[in-house]
């Protein structure tokens, strides 16, 4: 075989998604729109409609999963239409329900409702996995929870937090997105008709409309549905495309946001990802241990939030009751973005796990900077004595950047601030600038329980 | 005065936002910040902070609205700072006071809190003309429930709707961003101190944390927020700010939408926008008559929906526990993308309640369609007798498909179609292929109310 | 087998592109960095390295195609590196070789360059298929020079073309891609060492720096490239992807704005793509004939501009001499945009070329517009006898706005405007309305030659 | 006055653009208009058109800076037309010229000529200002071209370059920009007709095409234009205007670059950009020196980076000849891009002149950091010595990354290792391991003269 003289698509050779890559394969298409087609014909018949036999649906049944992908290809060639193609193709497998596949059903019965079905089992994956990395995220909050370690504002060192806090704070990003993925509304086109009326069905009814409404509702059930679609054109409102993709490229920005986080804490070496025994970081330079799965997440991350505006451009401009410009981009986007993320969310949960950190480094630095922490302590106790809190600040201030490395000698150079901390006993130590780092860690905690 | 020799804002000079342009001013965001300083102030002393005078109170209320700029100016060029700036200014106002403004407070209570009021007032104006929006919407959609109209595949004529119809499809996407716009998380950072662990609070009330939290919930109840921030690092997570311009980008997509579909109907002549009397096209073809309005909306609404990237790009990039490089996009975005969507919706609603439609030329063109329009009937009638339904779509394929223009004669020259059409006396009037449209017009309707 | 049971790129099972799929194949990447392997042991021997022996390079050469992919998946996954895992590939291979293998490169001299290397290729291919479609373009716009059609603007009628002159217009935005391609600069980072400073190739060449620039110089030489890189990080500047992915994006931003215009034309039903015999419209509406290959080719396009961003975002956030997260989002980008665009570019030369066009609705639309397209000339007219240009101006507008359609008798119930008219034997006929349109489509002929 | 109870752009508040501001001023846009106006009419003139009288053009030069806001503001709401407003106000002025002004002439005679004219006064200025600061650039990189300093790679320690080969990258990517500038293609559309075909100009030349030329040419050489539109619809191909915007984006990419890289340095305590002498750097901690210039600078790149697909959106969806959706979008990104391109120019331009450098802090970990730096060298003399490569490399890599810290007593510890060492006397000294950097800055230097 000589596949590889041809382009091979990274995300099935590097970049593997073990579960998801079953919900977008072709089986899996092809017998969730075979299984649309029975249920259809399942319902109708309860409904009344005679034409439909037992002996024909259950033809459907039996021949679900004989998919001949040659069949399929011949027919799509000679009908350029795709749904025609694979009616036929089914069709030759069931002489009987011929006649009757796709009774009352548009194109959009099938193509909508199947991407919904892969996109609401793809979106239970992602919501359990995103809950892992937060669980391994607040495991880590609360292992680390009591250890100081420098802020960083504007990548200089600020006033102190705690390792554990800094995950705490991650963790409720990462809470935000496990909310939107539950609230997250997929929609059930169910069987609208071509232009979303119901006329076909109305008539296959006989004018019946609670029926059609049976119909519907029956369907939606058995797919356990909860968002259905009360008016719309050929399709669903490509308005929820663009809402489902935003919430993956959201929970993408969050894994972003702290894989990036990572990666500038590993440039202080306060941190360390896993890295291989025999594992190489460069060709070149022997010495170097590189945060590159961080780098890769991140790298990924952009791919996925940067196809957000691919769904919301094609939204905007389907026109009137439906135009087909949705649906190549719709064949691409789905499966890299939900492939892609599921592959994030495993990789990112991997590196959060197998952290390594510097802690004689970190304690170091924290020791280091203990001058300059102190300054909001020294700001209030000044205020209490009296002083006017611009004026302590702007001593401090002056003191505190005339040299790129201030003393504690620095300090008591100006007879106030040396009051300040001498009479109030000003503490060194930095368990007491931490604030409510534990409390906080905990409530995060609580949160994720 | 030579302010035209300046560049001047179109946003101020061409698309008025009545509301929104006070909300946003100088004026209002100098008030709000200040405010911020006398509830802080209000609070602490009532939770015994006792270096705060109710004096000091007293002129930091009675001096809140008088605000000298150039004052303010002055010093923000001498500190490089502008919160400092703003105290120093105010300070001057309030000798008293000075002492103590700002106690316990960082930068990011004044500037992070004041944008969540400025938003939070912002929400709640566009929330309204949405509404409003959807109100002009659905009442057209009764208005016209009953009067059928072709629906548009592909921009090609497919099966039949109502006006109204359409009408309901629309508004089902802005009740979308209705809903989003209520559920919407705007955040309250409270008082955090630096770097979000409440260090400087918890030592200004002598470790007391039962203190910290009832300052904070006092402060958010004033507000009226419903979402508080539990842990974040020097500001607000700027996820929360992805997620509002979001809401704002989507709402502009929706109207977006409707506002080329109407464009696309002008070019069907179908429908026209509001016309001036005097109102010129073109300067050179005195003929014309142009979608303008419906034009401009969707060029403004493409500006809002872009700005979303920005914030998304702005999250994912701050650094650890915050970089300044969210700053200065946030005050462009913020105010622009708010503007802008109200004046967007005050146009929409404009536009739509002033719509004219061209009722004879509509009317027309479902006659000349209806040909097309019962072929859908033909094959339900032709399945229940017993024929093949893809044998029957490939014979009116077949002769459909032949000319440009099709006749009923054309129909007639299938014997097999011809025997359907007669046998069940299939009906040539419009109203019988509107299918459940009038019953979904009332639906929206009730979702409306 | 049980491929489709995994998820399948659409990339390669439906839109194929025959040439560059090739390209981007791990074959032809494995034998591009081989090749740089080969020609580096040459050149460097070729300047005096004694160490690299004829026979090690012969062993090179001989062995170049052999490539076994476990072995290279195996070392990957032991050494996490990728460069190195092929390095050790190789050298087992290669006995004699393995000790010179990369001897003074570094992993980007490998990567880098097999990039530029097959982007050039790409390059070359996608130059060519875009002359293809210029000519397909300006061919129709010769045969179609002379026959009159309506312009719209705001899609609505407004003064006349000729068909032809549309294609002259199309023509000229892919001229500009066609000398944006030609122009564009793929770098050739050539050996630069770990951090671009050449400090290995120094040592290697005992200091002689003319070494180092003749053994970049013979490199750059063997494979053409124009573009050397004099100064860089570790690896060219991502700045020029933005660059190569802009063209690409442009380029699809020109079909995409051309296969629109069909779109709308189709809608006008002035114009249909080509209709394949059997082909099904519709699976519900068999009258159904939609432009649904140039819907697809503008989703595709949206597609690849909507990448572009994913270039500039990694190009702006490389720190320093570089960061990784350039590297995985470059392998999904770079293949996926090069071949979606080939089969956009083999898609789009064969819908112009089979274009249908439906020339008695075009001319029959021409003659009923005919009493707005004469109102110019009218003005002209009545400027030349001495009325105000603003006064015809008004008078006409008045007119031909009252009604929706408006006749030859509205316009001579103006005493004025019937004078012009009747002094100047204004006449009726399109073909005096069509301007320079003739000489403008052989200008774009004459340009493409 | 109570301006500061409205919205303010803060393009005018905070970011001023000195000589941008006046060119996109309403005086200056005005001025531009009535001057295409005269010039329109004195060519056509001289071009023997007789209605047009020299005492009709004397006026509307007379006339031209006299411009009467209120008058256009009335004009534009009652015809809703902006061109036609124009008109009238500046007719009144001129009653003689009045008749004849605008003759042959439609809106984008003067809307899209206009703009080019501002363009490309504003990118001569861009221009200008992009070289400055290319020479700050230049003129650090030979200042420091001989400073060993640590190159970074995934934030890591790499191999050593000089502080002046780190300008010398950056000015590359600044130099490809200058070029970009310098082959801008700013369309100048003339005078063309309502849809492109010149055929009210030629008949206002009785058919003679070559006075249609003869006038186009006049204008763009008037201008200064040399790229003129051959064949376009109502306006210049929009195509344009995303390459101007582009070319403002790639500016401010390579300047975000390299603010951004500035930032990490920062964090490194490597530079520092420049402190005023009272400039505060937090309200609260008052020992914090933060780059938020660097900052801001990165945050306003950002901006004007994702306006440019506002613009190639816009392009792609002009209709046909043309639709209005570009206006208003257009009206808001070309002044802001321009604007915030200058101050972001002139705000770099200070940062970069005002740099300064933590010298004994970069040469001592410079130092730290030579144990690792030495070993390409050790595996250059590994291979001349007749050891393997990948063998010499496995040897250190395992030695240097077994701690956090290497020390030249872990290298000695390999027996190959040292025997490599002590045989070539292996150098410690920075300046031997920088390579051709100081070469390669000279070389940026001659490019950029």
């Amino acid at each position: 075989m000589n596949m590889t003289s041809e382009f091979q698509s990274v995300i099935n050779t590097r970049y593997p998604s073990p579960i998801l890559s079953k919900i977008w394969s072709p089986d899996n298409r092809i017998r969730t729109m075979r299984q649309l087609w029975i249920y259809l014909a399942l319902e109708q018949q309860a409904l009344g409609i005679t034409t439909i036999t037992k002996e024909a649906i259950q033809e459907l049944i039996d021949h679900r999963d004989m998919i001949d992908y040659d069949k399929i290809q011949y027919y799509e060639s000679r009908f350029n239409h795709d749904i025609i193609a694979h009616i036929h193709a089914y069709g030759d497998l069931c002489p009987n329900a011929k006649k009757i596949i796709h009774l009352g059903a548009t194109s959009n019965y099938i193509n909508d409702n199947t991407d919904s079905i892969l996109i609401k089992d793809s979106i239970a994956i992602i919501s359990k996995k995103t809950e892992l990395l937060l669980r391994s995220l607040t495991q880590k909050s609360m292992e680390y929870a009591k250890i100081p370690t420098i802020a960083y504002t504007h990548l200089q060192p600020a006033q102190l937090i705690t390792i554990g806090r800094r995950f705490a704070m991650w963790s409720e990003d990462i809470l935000m997105d496990v909310c939107n993925l539950e609230n997250i509304r997929i929609p059930f086109r169910g069987i609208k008709g071509t232009v979303g009326t119901e006329d076909t069905l109305l008539k296959l009814f006989k004018g019946d409309s609670t029926k059609c409404n049976l119909l519907n509702d029956r369907l939606a059930e058995i797919y356990g549905f909860k968002t259905r679609i009360a008016v719309c054109g050929q399709t669903y409102s490509r308005k929820y495309d663009v809402e489902i993709i935003h919430v993956l490229s959201t929970l993408c920005q969050s894994i972003y946001k702290i894989m990036n986080d990572l990666r500038l804490l590993s440039g202080k070496m306060e941190v360390y990802e896993y890295f291989g025994k025999e594992q190489v970081g460069s060709s070149a330079m022997p010495y170097k241990k590189n945060p590159i799965t961080c780098e890769k997440v991140c790298s990924l991350c952009r791919y996925v939030m940067n196809q957000e505006q691919n769904m919301s451009q094609t939204y905007i401009n389907q026109w009137l009751e439906r135009t087909l410009d949705d649906s190549s981009i719709k064949r691409i986007i789905y499966p890299e973005c939900f492939l892609l993320t599921e592959y994030i969310l495993d990789t990112s949960i991997l590196v959060i796990t197998h952290l390594l950190f510097n802690m004689e480094h970190i304690e170091l630095q924290v020791k280091n900077h203990m001058v300059n922490v102190i300054s909001e302590e020294i700001i209030l106790k000044g205020v209490e004595m009296g002083y006017c809190r611009l004026d302590i600040h702007e001593k401090l201030r002056t003191i505190l950047t005339l040299t790129n490395h201030s003393s504690y000698e620095h300090l008591l150079s100006d007879s106030t601030i040396a009051e300040i901390i001498t009479r109030h006993h000003i503490s060194f130590d930095p368990i007491d600038y931490i604030g409510r780092s534990i409390q906080q860690c905990e409530m995060v905690q609580k949160h994720v329980e």
